[in-house]
């Protein structure tokens, strides 16, 4: 029996007044398929908060659904995405985007990120009818290594985009703790400049389930309920997701509850910092990669649930620890504690 | 402003119990991806109600992501299924299953429900590699039309399926009016001998969101995970569509809720055979078709909320009433007073 | 042992001045991938001949190929296109659109050809995102029943498709033998202003094997190569696709075999309804359908080869009786006189 | 104007005996659609070369369709294959594999070719149904750096495939090329046992047009027609691709054929070997890759055509030569007679 689970931001269940919300919103009448009140009150709060009046806003179950729909959206056949080889999509979707019929241009990348010069790469190397044609530009922020983008650097990628024909599609998953990050000044008025499709999400920050993709570019807005709706994405009973957004938009919960994982995270990272860990990445997030002694991860897998990462030579690896808005503080002193007394 | 909807069986939240179970398994940390304790004891207590101990079982978001993810895992590139014109997946599913890359052969129905010489007839006509091969056969139940299987109906459907190579998919997106209702014997039992997979609805009988699709036939469970994830099916905090399902099979909430939704249906199509009323298809279960003056449906929409169906030559027209587990007799008492009123 | 077949018109090899032509231009090193002066030239004819300078024109090997590509590149995931139920792509193409992703809204016809108010209808019917968006009218010339369209049947589809935002598309795997017919005004230059694409067939007509892909809307043209390449349509050695196209539209050999394939089976045609036979469609082209007694039926087919095509009642069927570029006249002439014989 | 290509070797047309296959089995009527005499002949004449009388043999009359075909034909939606990063199918098909629905899990290879070990390596890093499902190993021989497979190779690479539960393919646009390398001892009798499927490159080895697909594991070849004609790859006259066929494989054409493509590139290696240049791969077949100064390449191009391949550091560069059936030993000497005179 562990401690405490270190694994994921998907093991607790919804933060308790989104539950309220859900309540509140069951019992009338409403129109299905998105149209519901509660929805559309959720959409007018977000479209607030991000201060983008005129973004379409579109709510769906979860994430691989949010990704394979709006980029089988975005693309024609022949047409192919670039994406840090890091990333979500090609590692650990089934192939959901293949599923579609798109090749994916991969990107090598130590930290999640990619560069503006990769891009440019990628468009000089691809240049006739024998090989795919890109057409979108997929990043993740945070990225699956914890770290995130600035605002620069997401100018800078949205520019060499933008010069080349390119869209950008920002995965948003862990949007929140991103931009609760201290190593970004990146904020959602960002968004509505430099990228044309994004996602909030919600499920991996205290929702029960939901993401709410964001359409600034309107181009691509047209048709989106068609292809919601061919992908199996069109919920009936849309109230119970829109009633989540509409509670997480609301007083700044959103806000507040990625600002707790990433300080439960940074508090791990500064004490295990300051005992003379390194990690694979900068911890920024919500998820953090220190560098262990193998014999020392197995002591800890003893009390604690957490991914090993990737080996870092013979006698280290990299393991991952994931935060939530639920991770208790007392369970991360705990872990602290437990920790401590195994290097003194 | 209407005074009541029958639009149709999405439009209320969920049953009040659902919640509550939802609120229960909310707090503690557990797997994803539909390995949480709560899927776990729902699926237990499926396996139970339908009287299969070895069914595969997994929870999807909505109706035609289960079709689309079963559809496509059943079938090789040149495989075709057959349905009902009639039937969702041809009109009102966006082409969800062409999409997955299959043709739909279509039979022709008056009353949404095929037979096993329309299948003979299609297995007789394609003969060879100019035309696709067909290979599952979809039906709905209840169908589209509101109307039922008996137990010697599905048996001899299933019996030409088997004798032609041909898997069985029942679409129970209201499976749960299908079974309660008084003009079919159909009981869960009799779909373990006769079908391959099917899916119990859940969003049209009393929860938020949900269904459960459950697989009889074990060669075609094989690998049903991937198929999932790749459709962006497979929900991360999966407790959540487990605990709705647990609440509709502990105490058989499931069937005494549908068992409501049909007792409203019947009381009003009830009342309007005896005031000589004739229907589209025979009224079984909570969707009935009254054929009524086009003047008289005119007046009734500025009252009650319903769609207008089918055109009966140039003065009557079929329209649509859904009752749900959510209908209030007094609701329907209201409407049969003022239909009263109107035909006297 | 047969006599003869008139089973259909690809049961003959090339007209022997088209092996000329690849044997011609054989031995030189050429460029690749529709690249080689022969396809140039040949390009060049074509645009010549139906008398569109702009014309984008592209060489593949197959008539399905030429439906899949063309069709695959004009649409969106959510769209769909428009036939006739007895279109060869959605009865004997093995589901090769839907492979693709797309759905076909079908047209009932009795001859195989479609009417504006048909597609009028679709359009109506076709209103939100629960249903597919069409995008494009599928019609092929001449018909799968030998059937034709005039300049006034082919205008009144265009316009309606133009006012609804639709492509048409014109399958023309037997045109040529549709332009020489004596049922219609059609010609090549009335293509230019009224349909967005359409194909040339050169199998069909005297080639060994090529169609010719013209597309008159250049925003259509956009990126084709890329769709060409990725279904397997680009031919490395396309000179031989080339070659065969400047054989046929050097001289005008395209419309002199169309006209000779078209006189044998006008010359049956004449003779079996001067004998009092009636005919499943208006005999037209080279495909004809005679209405036969079973039994005389039996005693043909122990000479000739034909296929049968529908039951007519109990007692007679339709034929299909084909005719080509290479159907010797001595062998019509034994077959009518063989046929005087038996009704005697 | 160039003296002479070696840019590749679909530059040229067919050899002239097959011309005159064609033409000699082109006059008769014949069933169409691979039904045909002259192919059923051809598929008897492989059989016994290859020693196979069980292999079910297809033409079709492209590569990347080749590759298409029998790769969608081999896979579940959910399941991928494993190539070589330099394999054709990853990165000069336009993502034609992708489009199928499948994912390509790349291989790093210096010389094109894979190893047991990198397989097995696949295998232990895709274990659950968040990655797609490895199912087939792709191998193109020769490879598209021109290097070849060696009995011993193939059989450890076939080995680890059927503990596995992998099926292996060969791509042979360039098989008869590897086959009669002196740097491997592989004959077709080998692939009988370590291959499930491969394709015999007409194309590139004396054919205008053709690949035969031949399937050694019958469990493949099942509706292997649907497949092809879903894909638009059954040819109506097809005796045009068998009549290359039986030319090809009567009195071991197809051997001489390619012994003569590598006599000259092995002539070409020699004689720059000699003189001191290296390669980026060990010349073995018709294409090698030697490296030259930028400035020598910049003189040479003026003369002769062929592809700058690869980069190497700043003052040198791989440049690709392809030799063919057709290369005439004058050009190659006076290619060597230009070379020469440029280094002395």
């Amino acid at each position: 029996m562990l401690k405490y689970h270190f694994f994921n931001d998907y093991s607790e269940g919804a933060h308790p007044a989104l539950l309220e919300f859900i309540t509140e919103s069951n019992l009338s009448q409403e129109e299905g398929y998105g149209n519901d009140r509660v929805s559309m009150k959720a959409r007018d709060l977000i479209r607030q908060s991000v201060g983008n009046p005129k973004a379409h806003i579109h709510f769906v179950s979860g994430g691989t659904q949010a990704n394979l729909v709006v980029l089988a959206s975005m693309l024609k056949p022949h047409e192919s995405l670039m994406a840090a080889e890091s990333a979500h999509i090609h590692t650990h979707e089934a192939g959901a985007i293949e599923t579609t019929g798109h090749k994916i241009n991969t990107i090598s990348s130590e930290n999640g990120k990619i560069l503006p010069d990769q891009i440019r790469f990628i468009m000089e190397t691809h240049t006739d009818e024998h090989m795919v044609k890109p057409r979108v530009v997929f990043i993740s922020n945070s990225t699956e290594l914890g770290t995130v983008y600035t605002i620069n650097e997401l100018e800078n990628i949205s520019k060499v985009c933008k010069s080349h024909g390119l869209f950008l599609y920002m995965d948003g998953a862990r949007l929140g703790s991103a931009l609760m990050s201290q190593a970004s000044d990146l904020s959602f008025s960002d968004l509505n400049r430099w990228v044309d499709i994004y996602y909030i999400g919600g499920t991996k920050n205290g929702a029960l389930m939901g993401e709410a993709i964001v359409i600034n570019n309107s181009e691509l807005a047209r048709d989106f309920r068609y292809h919601l709706k061919q992908r199996g994405a069109l919920v009936a009973k849309s109230r119970f997701l829109g009633a989540q957004f509409a509670g997480l938009f609301q007083n700044d919960l959103y806000f507040s509850l990625a600002r707790h994982a990433n300080a439960m995270a940074d508090k791990i990272s500064a004490h295990l910092g300051k005992w003379g860990f390194s990690f694979l990445t900068t911890p920024s997030t919500n998820q953090i990669f220190p560098i262990l002694p193998n014999a020392m991860i197995m002591r800890l897998q003893e009390l604690y649930g957490f991914h090993v990462w990737k080996k870092m030579g013979h006698e280290s690896s990299a393991i991952r620890l994931v935060t939530s808005w639920a991770t208790q503080e007392e369970a991360v002193d705990g872990f602290l504690m437990d920790f401590k007394a195994m290097i003194d």
